[in-house]
C-alpha cells in the first residue's frame, strides 16, 4: 500500500439519474459525492465511480483487478446485477479487495452471498433522528469522531437484523422512533475484509455529512488488503515424518 | 423441547452402497450408524436417517418441518443435492433448525451457502493420527470429555480453512504430519445454530469411537431451536411519538 | 445437573434494610424477590440467598461449594465485599461456576476482575423508559420472548459500556433520553460462564417484571457449569517422540 | 500518528544480566535486541528500552504518557513488579496506549489484569519445533508472512490456555511433542489493544529471528492508538426531552 489504495466506488446509479429529489441532492450523482470527498483524503491513491449501467455493470475484471477496496451502493435495481458479477465481486473479497457496504446494500447480492443469512430488518421513513453511538472506541473506524454523532433526518433500519455476529461492532444507533441498531460491523472473509455501515439514503444529504463520508474513509482504511497475499489448498504432503498404514 | 429432540441425520449414502471398504465399516450404513447411537441419548425424542437417494432427496418439506436438529455428511454428490433443496435447509436454518456439518460436509452447498466463504482446506489421506483439544472448556459441546481426546488413523484437514471466525472455537485439532486445524466451531445464523464438527471418513471408522458420537450428540443438544420464536421484518410504525419533516 | 441447579442469590442487602422507598418495593428484600421466582422453575433444585451481613460475607467455602449459579447485585457496599471474598467468587467462577450478574453489579470487585476493563458507563436516574431489542434471535437466553420488551420507567444506563467485547451479545437497550446500552452480554472465563444483564434499580419494581424474572433464569440455565470439569497445567511430558537437544 | 509510533520495550532485564546462556545469545540484553530491529522500520519514530532495575522500574509516569505502544517481556520477576506500577500500565492501556505482551509476559500481573483470568498453560523445555499457522490471513498482523513458519528449536507452550476467547485469533500453534496453542491473539480494552505473541524464550534465540521480529512490528502497527481519544462517564443529562416521573 505504499502507494495509497486504489478505491472503487460502486454505484448503482438508478435513482439518481431519474428521481428529481435525489437529483436535487445529488446532481453529479451519488458516487461522484462519495468520491469527491476520497480523493482529497491522505493514502488514497486513487478513486473511480463505476455504475450498473458501465460497460460489464462496472464490474470488469480489469477494473476489479485494480481496485483495493469497493464501495457498495444499491437499492432498486439488486436483481440486474448478474449472479456472474456478484459472484465475481465476492471471489475477489475473498481474495483480499475490501468492500464497503453502503446502507441499502444490505440487501445487495454480494452482501447477501458474504454473509450467508437474510440480511433483512426494519424501515420506515419518516425523517427521524438517529444518533450513532461508538461502543468500541479502540476501533480505527472511530478515528476522529467523537463518542456519538447525530443525523438529523434518517430512514430508519431496525433490528433484528439478519446478519451474522460481527467480528467487531463499532456503532450502535439510536432511532427517535424507537429502535436500535448495529450500524457499523466489521468481518473478514477468506482474504479480504467487509464493513458494512448503515447511514445512507437516496432522498436525504447523508453523504453530504463530513462524519459519513469520514466514517467510509475510515473503512476503506481499515478495509484495505493486508495480510497474507496467498494460501495453498487441497492435497498436501506431510511436513513432518509419518509413518503410517495409509 | 419438552418431549425430546426430533433428529435427522441427513446422509448422502453414496459410498457406503458402493465401496467395499466402507460397507465393511459400516455395514448398516454411515447414517445408521450416528443414528444408532443418537436413538439411545437422553432428550432425544426420535431419530430419523434421510438419505440423497430417498424421495424428495430426503429433504422434503415434511421432513424439514419435523426436525429440530440435522446433522449432514455428504462427499461425492454435493453437486447432486438441488440447489432449491439446499435452499430450502438454509431457510429452515435460519429459521431455527439446527444443523450440526460432519467432516466433508464442509464442502455441501448447505454450509457453504451459511458461512459465505468458500470453505477450502488442505487434506490428506495416509491415516495419520490426530489430537483434538479442548480449547473452550466452558462449552458444552465439551461436555463430558477429557481436555482432548485422540483418533489413531484420520484424513488431514489443515488450515487455512476458509471460513468465517467462528462465533465460539471448541476444538483444535494437532496432526501428525504437522498441520493444525479449527475443528469445532460454533456459529449462530438467523434464529438457527450451526456446528461444524470435523472428524469422521467414510473409508476409517471414525463414527465408530464413542466420543466422537457423543460429541455430535453434544453439538445436537446445543443447536437444538432456542431462542425467539419468530421476528418482525420490513416497514414499522415508530413506538415512540415522533413528529418529523418524514 | 440430573437434579437440577443449586442457584445462590447474592444480594448485598444494604438498602433493602434501611432505605424506606426500597422497602416498600421489596419488604421480604431484594434478595427474596428474586429467590422467590427462581425457586418455582423447572431445572432448579435449590436456591438460597446470601448477604454480605451473613457470616463470611454470605461467600463461605460451603456456600461456594455447593453453588452451581450464583446471581450478584450489589451497589452501595462494593467495597466492604473483602478482597479474599472477591478472589475466591472470581476463583470459583474459572472452575466452572456460573455468575449472573445484575444492573450495578457492574461495578463489584468480583466483575471488574473477570472482565479487565473498568466496568464504567453513563447513568441518570428519572424513570424513563427502557426498550430492550433482542440482536441475537438464537441465543437461549432469548427463550420464550418477544423480539423486544419494555421497561417504563428505569434508572439508565448508557454507552460507552467499558467491558471487553461481549463473546455473545443478545441485548442491546434503548433509552428514551437517547442512549443506547449493551444490556445483555455473555462471556465465558476458564471453565465457567458470566451473563451481564443490566434491568434492575432498587428503587424501582423491576424484579417484580415477569420478563426480567424470565431473562435471569434463562441466564442461570445458560451459565450451569457444562463442559470440563478439569485441566491439567504445569510442566508436562511430550504426547510424541521427540528426539530434541532439550 | 503522522510521525510514527513511540515505542517503549520494557524487558524485565533480570536473566539477560546473570544468566550465562541469555548472556551469550543476547549480550546486548534482550530488550536492545528486540528495540534495534524496530528502530529500523517504517513508521516506528522512536524506541526505548525500559527494565525493571530502571528508575521507577521503568514505568515512570513520564515514560508512560508518551509511549504509544508498549511491548512485554517477564518471566522470573513478574512479583517484583510493584502493584501500583502494574496498575498504571494496565491504565494506560484503556485510555489508549496498545500492548504487545511476549511469551512468558502471559504471567504478568499487567496482561492477567486485563485478561481477568488465569493465564495459566501447559510448558516443556526440551528445544522442540514449532510450527505456526495463519488462521485468520486477513489480519494486518499477518502482513508479509507465508502460510505458516516455523521456529526449529522452542520451550513448548500448550492448551488449555486460560485467557478470555480473543476477539481476533491469527496464528495457532504446532508443537512436535503433541500440543497446540492460540499463539496470536487480539483483543480490544477500553481505548487500548492488547497483542499477545507467543514465541519467545530467553535461552533460545528467538528474538534473532526475523519473522517473529516482523510479527512483533506488525504487532505493534496494529495495537497503534487509534479510534476515540477520550469518553464521557457518569452522571449525564438527556439528550432528548423526556417528561417522566424521575
Amino acid at each position: 500500500m505504499k502507494d495509497g489504495l486504489r478505491v472503487t466506488v460502486w454505484n448503482e446509479g438508478v435513482h439518481d439519474k431519474r428521481d428529481r429529489k435525489v437529483m436535487d441532492i445529488y446532481p453529479e450523482g451519488m458516487g461522484k459525492a462519495i468520491a469527491g470527498y476520497l480523493a482529497e483524503q491522505p493514502g488514497i491513491a486513487s478513486v473511480r465511480v463505476a455504475e450498473l449501467g458501465d460497460k460489464g455493470q462496472g464490474l470488469t475484471d480489469t477494473i476489479l483487478a485494480k481496485t483495493d477496496v469497493m464501495t457498495w451502493w444499491g437499492h432498486c435495481a439488486h436483481d440486474q446485477v448478474t449472479d456472474e458479477n456478484a459472484a465475481k465481486v465476492k471471489q475477489r473479497v475473498l481474495e483480499g479487495m475490501g468492500l464497503v457496504v453502503l446502507h441499502s446494500g444490505h440487501f445487495s447480492k454480494v452482501f447477501k452471498s458474504l454473509m450467508g443469512t437474510g440480511c433483512d430488518l426494519k424501515w420506515r421513513e419518516i425523517g427521524e433522528k438517529e444518533r450513532l453511538w461508538v461502543v468500541d472506541p479502540a476501533h480505527p473506524i472511530a478515528e476522529g469522531l467523537s463518542e456519538y454523532f447525530e443525523l438529523p433526518h434518517t430512514e430508519m433500519y431496525g433490528e433484528h437484523f439478519d446478519i451474522p455476529q460481527p467480528d467487531q461492532l463499532v456503532f450502535i444507533s439510536w432511532f427517535e422512533g424507537g429502535e436500535v441498531f448495529r450500524s457499523g460491523c466489521c468481518w473478514h472473509r477468506g482474504l479480504g475484509k467487509v464493513f458494512y455501515f448503515r447511514p445512507g439514503h437516496e432522498t436525504l444529504p447523508i453523504y453530504r455529512n463530513e462524519t459519513v463520508l469520514r466514517v467510509i474513509y475510515n473503512g476503506i482504511r481499515w478495509a484495505a488488503p493486508s495480510g497474507l497475499k496467498k494460501l495453498v489448498r487441497g492435497n498436501v504432503q506431510p511436513l513432518e515424518n509419518v509413518n503410517r498404514n495409509g
